[in-house]
């Protein structure tokens, strides 16, 4: 774990509510780390309706296949995440570890194994000892409680320098509802890599289809635009629980119920609240960048050739050494692959146009641009001129310190 | 320009003979460098047949966009190449500057304007003077000679750490032919990116039509299979000139000419040497990188997972600090998309095998394997055990002095 917090670090932490349903608990099991918390308990009341989306990864961990299984269920009872371990790349042994985790909690928590979800984060391909998990669990099921929210982000936090978690409220008919968030991002922890995890609480009396159609509208557009290196975990694991305990609230089976639309409004934003703060946590980030290309032939298009800047070693190096170096967003756009017209393209840092119609922009101030990419949010905008797609994308600068916690650890 | 020598750069350079038809000279045209040359001419005598293959990328230079087009005649008298400026994303006057270099070069070697290939290789977004050349273009003609590959390979160096060639002899019949490269490679140059130039020269009397066909065989597994940051150049050229000039060698006409067996591997060899020295002069490389995939569901396949094992930051990192972390190997193929079974894996670091159907390999011995990391060059293996598709990618580490290249020129 870093012992600095990155300098993009929100400065100020939201006060997290409780939400009716949802109580929690931490532990110190000992998975890998000393003098910390490792496991998470959260207890969700009879009746909760659940969805995820879980990493595209070809050789996910055992317990994303696990959560892929009972997500068909649609119902939670309880969520238990451990930290130090990722239980990824263990055949059969890690198979075995997950059912004894659920097993220990089902029996705990007085509810069915597949009720359970599962996640971990941590060192890759070595063996979870789950028995570990025997001699908390009964104490976090009797202590767990509704007001622990950033003990609850902190517990499943591996090389992250901040604990993140959001929280939003909206109305559905009369009834005010919460919504509370809390992940874990881009950080490493030797020997590996690192994994997004986030999880996301409602009392909303949302049907599991609901919670399902909710995510889909939102995590392109959140979570799944964010990159720190355009490295994809095996363990990456997004999910929603519903409890439906807020009280006078109508219950809602589909995600295009009118009487939803604040309430998605809302929900969009914890998950971009939680995707924004994984970036502000890359690993050695010390700049914010927003990737914005438009004009592109569609979105899907704009997305390609926004990933294709955003994951650009010679883009993300540049922004690290504060050069507003338009050359090389010019070579990631003709990477891409995209329909893209060299002679119609504009670049723009900081709101300032750098190059225009094929070449430098020769009205800009290099003075203007130098101070821009001093601050630590920088801004690049990439204008095609071919149609009217559009997407954004947040990353963060490559640093020396991205190698060091990458490449140093082992010498 | 760097001043310290890849660690990795070959510790022999091959005599280069000289090869009939072929004459060469450098100058300092004074384009961006003091104290070095800037330009290369290769004079090539009438008959020369051309093939090429440039830069995919949608925003390419202005000399790729004329060699595009002048390369359908088939047939060539001089190249032209300079470093210190790519002329690349400079609209208007960019191809007017190229058609200027053209135009003197023409001029000063008696040739049609057509018959001259360009390659610009530098600051990108800068205009190019092309008025520099006039200066230069007639003593180059008049001081040209067969024996100055070295100074040639020279000439086009960015900050490459050191002179790229290779030379190769076949027989053709009862005739011996030679044929030599020069290259240049993955070197930045403030503000801007790096660029990958080869020139291949042979006397063998290839058709324009024969060449093309010897490209096409070798490309794909020598300079489509370095990658050393994943970014593409605006610039990327590879030409290929036969003069002819051979004492009694047999006209070929096609690629597929059986007795051109000897001389396609020679060809080949050549294209390999030339494209492993860029990986070895890779910015800021400390270790050689051979990634090897087998038992993929097809060539294609085993490319894309190797290239994403190759691109992988995580990956490259890792490497840098000598950490045989297989764990990222699983996660660079997993997110690689590609037909793949985490249970059937197998992961070998310097022939050692340390990770074996979806788990660590109980067996090997970390002190073996950790000698193997030290090592100047690494070899990793991946098998998947899925089908026969098989292919193998160059690469280098990541290292801070990556980031150092990339990011401290401003500050």
């Amino acid at each position: 774990m870093s012992t600095t917090v990155s300098p993009l670090a929100p400065t100020q932490v939201p006060a997290m509510p409780e939400i009716a349903g949802v109580r929690l608990a931490t532990a110190a099991a000992g998975i890998k780390y000393a003098g910390r918390t490792d496991v998470l308990l959260a207890l969700l009341d009879p009746g909760t309706a659940v969805a995820g989306v879980l990493t595209r990864s070809k050789c996910p961990s055992a317990p994303v296949d696990w959560c892929r299984a009972k997500l068909k269920g649609g119902t939670a009872r309880a969520l238990v995440v451990n930290s130090g371990n990722a239980n990824a790349f263990t055949g059969r042994t890690g198979r075995e570890a997950v059912a004894l985790t659920a097993r220990i909690a089902g029996k705990a928590a007085g509810c069915r194994e597949s009720e359970i979800f599962l996640a971990s984060t941590g060192v890759i391909g070595e063996p979870l000892k789950a028995e570990a998990f025997n001699g908390v669990m009964d104490s976090l099921v009797a202590e767990a409680k509704g007001d622990y929210w950033l003990e609850a982000a902190k517990a499943i936090m591996t090389t992250d320098t901040f604990p993140k978690v959001a929280t939003a409220r909206a109305r559905i008919g009369k009834a005010t509802v919460r919504i509370n968030g809390i992940a874990k991002g881009a950080g490493m922890i030797a020997p590996d890599m690192a994994t997004m995890l986030a999880f996301v609480f409602t009392d909303a009396p949302l049907s599991a289809a609901a919670l399902r159609g909710l995510l889909k509208q939102s995590v392109d557009d959140t979570f799944n635009a964010v990159t720190v290196d355009g490295d994809t975990s095996t363990s990456d694991t997004l999910l929603a629980f519903a409890t439906g305990a807020a009280k006078d609230a109508p219950r809602i089976s589909r995600a295009s119920d009118p009487r939803l639309k604040a309430f998605a409004k809302a929900f969009h934003g914890v998950l971009a609240d939680l995707s924004e703060q994984i970036a502000r946590d890359g690993e050695g980030a010390r700049k914010l960048v927003e990737v914005v290309v438009e004009g592109a032939a569609s979105k899907a298009s704009a997305r390609r050739i926004a990933r294709a800047i955003a994951n650009s070693p010679l883009v993300k190096t540049a922004i690290a050494g504060e050069d507003a170096n338009w050359g090389r967003v010019v070579m990631a756009v003709g990477k891409a692959g995209e329909p893209a017209d060299r002679d119609k393209l504009s670049i723009w840092f900081g709101g300032i146009r750098v190059a225009h119609k094929g070449m430098r922009d020769p009205a800009y101030d290099e003075a203007k641009v130098s101070a821009e990419m001093k601050k630590p949010e920088i801004f690049l905008k990439v204008a095609l001129g071919m149609g009217k797609g559009r997407d954004r994308i947040l990353t963060c600068d490559l640093t020396k310190e991205y190698v060091a916690i990458n490449g140093d650890y082992r010498s």
